[in-house]
């Protein structure tokens, strides 16, 4: 176990409160940023689209249940281990999305579709650009495309 | 400045000892977890791609310097914040990339194109999902896209 110094550089500020299943596609939030990190948001807007790092700061790891478990508690879903799903308890609770830019102002930077809940610590923001976060055509298991149908 | 018990999950080992600023993509390199976590990867050889969450551990965030910047110190960049680019010396140096993956045997991924040298430490691994990760049509600007020319 690492002890890492790891700045809050912001919070997320969220019409949802607490945790949904679906739905999240349409949700519009605004990653509030500390205002001494507002310079580093100088150019953002040229992007169409942020890749959002957050601590999911809810979660706990039990390994006993969450090293391996069927994705959402569902029987019609297979045993699998935790890095080979999405599911929030795992050994660092990091969270990345992919969400469209709405609006950015002064310290505040307006997204489409953040699947964090209201409150959620920021820990980086970064710009989506293809180079590095762009897969033209993955393979997903069937088990997976049926976990998200409605979650955004 | 939050301090958050972060768990390092493992380690990357590459051939790549020292940072470069080209040619990554044909690296090929393993996801070393500890044995504790082997468990977690199960499931995971049926996806093509893993999004790897790491720590850059050679970064030093300088607010003078690293909030607002040129890309890479070149002159035909303009002024950036950290935010809109992907540096490394970033407030929590937190790396993210898409990869391909190459074999799972025990707890060891093999993966190609991972920009990150040899002993980082790993923090996450995310099956790569086109729910969360996939952007069809990112708009990237001119000098983001100059800038990442030979990097992969």
């Amino acid at each position: 176990m690492a002890i890492l110094r790891l700045d809050e550089i912001g919070s997320v500020r969220s019409p949802v409160k607490e945790s949904i299943e679906t739905g999240w596609a349409e949700v519009v939030s605004d990653l509030v940023l500390e205002p001494r990190f507002a310079g580093g948001l100088r150019g953002i807007e040229k992007f169409s689209h942020v890749l959002v790092v957050f601590l999911m700061h809810q979660a706990l790891f039990d390994p006993g249940t969450d090293l391996v478990n069927r994705p959402d508690n569902r029987d019609d879903m297979p045993e699998i281990g935790i890095f080979a799903q999405r599911a929030r308890h795992r050994p660092n609770p990091i969270g990345t999305s992919a969400v469209k830019i709405e609006a950015v102002k002064g310290n505040v930077v307006t997204v489409r579709g953040l699947d964090a809940i209201d409150g959620t610590p920021l820990l980086d923001i970064k710009p989506y650009m293809p180079e590095f976060d762009r897969i033209e055509s993955p393979v997903v298991p069937e088990w997976a495309r049926t976990l998200m149908r409605g979650y955004f």
